[in-house]
């Protein structure tokens, strides 16, 4: 008997069993392929736009994946650094052998994880609540609570032109069968979805005359907190070329042997990353896309040609490749391909990832209709954690839409309709000045040490920043800058002449003012400011906090509103036919999809705010 | 249009893949997953009584295995050291991720290599001549040659208890369907076989203090002739324990639900290799059989249960592995299995490895019935120097029985009768003291570096240490050792004594006595020996030849009279029914066969002698 069980090994299952075993409790890791634990199957990245935060926000939990990339990474760059703080994103490209070396190492190390190579192909309960796995071989293995986290292995479905084959995650992979039916036997229902993947070139093959490189930023900062830097690492470049109209004729004449454009695929594939046929498709009048080359590792001549997605016929795919600058005698190493799998619309699932049907059993990653690597890491860390939490007869973990991107994702999954792979974006996250990667610590980090999973020394190095930038904010409002020396400041810069000194917190807000210039004016201000802390990061967040103190606060104010809501919690068997003044289509969903709080009901697309009113109401009482 | 197609990356593939591109002619590679290339799918380790010697070979013959190994090996150990030199082995256990990187880096770095991730499902010929293969994404690619490497993947079943499943090589990898069948309908005959691999265990779960720790050699020699030491190498040590009769009990509560005794396999498996219930089933007196714990790399905890094969239950393997000493609490990390797959009997290939059938098409490895990846790699080597050398219009490769193992099991293949997988033995080798590891440089890298892949620097080496060899033996021959130094010598050992001097040719053959104890006893000696040469390898090459002359001149007598036989040609499209005085069964078999020398005719068991003598008199004509 384990304490808990977790079905799949890739970015969501790692998270899920080293959580798990972090926490004390014994865990065993089902995978059907050992070799292939945490496996790339598509992109050879982590992190990027909103990726990139959640990232650093599964490093403040005590996940592994910013470690895993800091180790294994082969380019850092930080995305968006001429917007503001909040767009800023970490990204890198990783070596995919080693990431998948690195995560077989991290299960192997805990003395609390048994790995299994089987195949969880169905669950066993008894009234409601799980019992364990069933495996392939036969065996039923027992357990206080199981995580599923099942990739596009689901009856998986690859389709390259006109053919299909079965395929978990690639060719050479099989995929799960019996466990989706399985679980609509339990009462779950389940949904088709679609995503793609690019052909990898040689990257012998590529003409770097014709080609615009595209370099490694030079002193990247870590992913992880506890990774001290990056200064130094050897990295290796990436590459830009784009399509030509020649590219877009190409590809069309294989259209009528597409498996998008035939009808041949059923599920629903993400728009946001479309294969490289639709975007020909859905936007006739753009001349060219984007093409990204990117090395799959040091030790590899693999490279991932991003942007170029694909499940149009091989040949097709080779003549395409090959009418792009730089790719003209290019050679093609694998073949881009399309899958499709099931998932479990995740209304049926709380925020804690435990299944509203069963109890103790937590879907992860894929499952539940998300996309990407960080999407699945931060699903797999938070449903370890909170089925640990659940035995240890710790509060679960649930995140707030302003503590977390984290929390914006298993938020948006609980109360929005999936049209779609769900990918996070900055756009989704109302309070993303808030939701900063450079926070993330501060953030969330206490949460990830009542888990037990970040250690009291690095929760320690945390609360002596935090405390060092109070400190240091308190020492900006009681410091003033005289007149004189802040008109030498802005003048420089054209602003108009300062009548009088300014406390520093609030110079700071003139724009083209930084902490650094202000500390170097005032060689005073500076002492004093260095004797409180010497620490970069402290700086940066009073410069962020004080320059955007305004909008924080204002994100703060909504935060406040929701939070309110959020704090309505509604019975789990609510019975909401009796209530009158609701609308037939709220009843409707609110049955479906048995919102916990007040907060998420007031999300539910068809639950209308009069219906928030009158539920406000009765939960009120 | 390649030159040659190579279809598989196990150990056969890659072999030949690296042989063809190394002969400076184009090549593809395709295999379905290229991150399982030379995958060792069953125990961690390379080399052992007459699979060592092979390994040796292919390094002669300037193939990749033995480099490999001796990069990625974890433990090694000369096996039969107490026996003669003929049956001294080398064997190491091997880092399975290392070795497979290893092999997949060498594979990238060939420039006139490509590698494609797809799976030839057939291939295409016109008028018995091939003409390209089939892939699974559909398209048509062209070549010169193809070499078929599918190891046990043509429709490969898995078996664990009652269940079966397909699987390639574990049920994480499907199998290659449709090949066979189009293999078929070409005319091919082919054939089922099975083997099996047994249990991984998590080596933290083993109680270290209640097994026998075997551990590596402390200064042993490389695989490779040119790696210079293995000197100072971190090693790991392997582990001995048993199965008692408690454990046969155990096992045998499972017999009812074994793949084996129920009927449910139907293909042949290996005597030699027999599963721990074939044990129990065939040797029902012995008490308990040897269990070695060999670990699988430095960087995992998965540990090979050598000697434990079994495709009985899973539960019942966990009982049988815990009631052996030390493994009462083990755990396991995947299961036993048996594997049934497809094979072509290889009286269908030339002894270049070529199909008869059709031109230029080659099959190496396990889809002519042989087990073992040094088994496997030999033929992949073969098969790529010999497709290399039609399109060079080079002469074949064809070793003799007397020139290697790798001739032994090329003639074995061709000439006798399957009746499981075929594994190398040092008893199926008639010259097995002429075919020694310690000489297969000498033996064998003359033909590597006439195909291109021995580097003209090695084969100096070579020759070098030929010349040193030839002019002590000179030495050995002029020098005598007088009377009373010889008496002094050999008194020590009581022996009779001496009545007078002996030349150092004749000395040495003294039991007990050696070079050493020679070259210590007479320093003018020593000094002239040494002023030929310090070779510590040429100075043994000299002992061996001379200590054994008697038995190795036995066996040259008997290898030329074989030789003469093998000179002696047969025409391809020979009319054995014409010939008179020949045995209807001889005729029959020679049909079927097509033997290309008498030599080979001779070997084929149902050709009797007198259809020898028959044949000789016409082919003499």
């Amino acid at each position: 008997m384990y304490d808990v069980i977790v079905a799949g090994a890739g970015h969501a299952g790692t998270e899920a069993a080293l959580a798990v075993s972090r926490s004390g409790l014994s865990c065993l890791l089902v995978t059907t392929d050992l070799n292939a634990v945490a496996r790339m199957s598509c992109n050879p990245a982590i992190g990027g736009v909103a990726k990139g935060q959640i990232t650093r926000e599964i490093d403040a939990l005590g996940g592994e994946m910013a470690k895993a990339i800091d180790s294994t990474g082969i380019q850092f760059r930080m995305l968006n650094l001429s917007k503001g703080p909040a767009m800023h994103s970490p990204r890198a490209q990783a070596d995919r052998v080693a990431y998948t070396a690195y995560m077989k190492r991290a299960l192997e190390e805990e003395v609390n994880l048994d790995l299994l190579q089987d195949t969880v192909t169905g669950i066993e309960q008894r009234e409601g609540i799980l019992r364990g796995v069933r495996l392939l071989s036969g065996r039923l293995v027992t357990g206080r609570a199981a995580i599923l986290t099942c990739g596009t292995f689901l009856n998986g479905l690859i389709h390259i032109g006109m053919d299909h084959y079965p395929g978990g995650r690639t060719i050479a992979e099989p995929p799960v069968t019996g466990l989706t039916e399985n679980l609509i036997l339990a009462g779950f229902e389940a949904g088709r979805l679609k995503t793609g993947t690019p052909p990898r070139i040689d990257r012998r093959s590529v003409d770097y005359s014709r080609v615009e490189e595209q370099k490694g930023d030079e002193n990247p900062p870590p992913f992880s907190f506890s990774t001290p830097t990056l200064k130094g690492r050897a990295q290796l470049s990436c590459y830009v070329t784009h399509s030509s109209e020649r590219t877009h004729e190409i590809l069309k004449t294989g259209f009528d042997r597409s498996p998008l454009f035939t009808g041949k695929v059923q599920g629903i594939g993400p728009r946001y990353c479309p294969s490289i046929e639709d975007k020909i498709f859905r936007f006739p009048d753009r001349p060219g896309h984007h093409i990204f080359l990117e090395p799959e590792g040091f030790e590899t001549n693999e490279m991932y040609v991003n942007g170029f997605s694909t499940s149009l016929p091989e040949d097709i795919q080779i003549d395409g490749l090959r009418s792009m600058k730089g790719l003209e005698e290019v050679k093609l190493i694998r073949a881009g391909y399309a899958i499709e799998y099931d998932y479990f619309p995740p209304y049926q699932i709380h925020s804690t990832l435990e299944t509203k049907r069963i109890r103790n059993l937590y879907f992860a990653g894929q499952i539940n209709g998300t996309s990407g690597y960080e999407e699945a890491a931060a699903q797999g860390l938070l449903a370890g954690i909170n089925a640990a939490a659940d035995i240890l007869k710790r509060p679960a973990l649930r995140l707030k839409r302003s503590d977390a991107y984290i929390g914006v994702l298993v938020d948006d999954l609980v109360t929005k309709e999936m049209k779609e792979p769900y990918r996070m974006f900055t756009s989704s996250a109302e309070h993303r000045l808030m939701l900063r990667h450079d926070n993330a610590d501060i953030r969330l980090m206490h949460f990830g040490h009542q888990s037990g999973l970040v250690s009291d020394a690095a929760m320690e190095r945390c609360r002596t920043k935090m405390r060092a930038i109070g400190e240091i904010k308190a020492l900006t409002e009681k410091t003033a800058i005289p007149a004189e020396v802040l008109d030498s400041l802005i003048s420089k810069q054209g602003q108009p002449h300062a009548a009088s000194g300014q406390k520093i917190s609030a110079a700071i807000k003139r724009p083209g003012m930084s902490l650094e210039i202000l500390m170097n004016s005032l060689p005073p201000f500076r002492e004093a400011l260095l004797s409180i802390s010497t620490d970069k990061e402290a700086h940066q967040q009073v410069e962020i906090d004080l320059k955007y103190e305004g909008y924080l606060k204002r994100e703060l104010l909504t935060a406040d509103k929701i939070a309110r809501l959020d704090a309505l919690q509604i019975p789990s068997e609510y019975n909401y036919s009796c209530i009158k003044g609701l609308s037939s289509e709220g009843v409707e969903k609110l049955i479906s999809h048995r919102p916990e709080t007040l907060g998420q009901a007031s999300r539910i697309s068809g639950v209308s705010p009069s219906d928030i009113s009158v539920l406000m109401v009765h939960i009120g009482r």
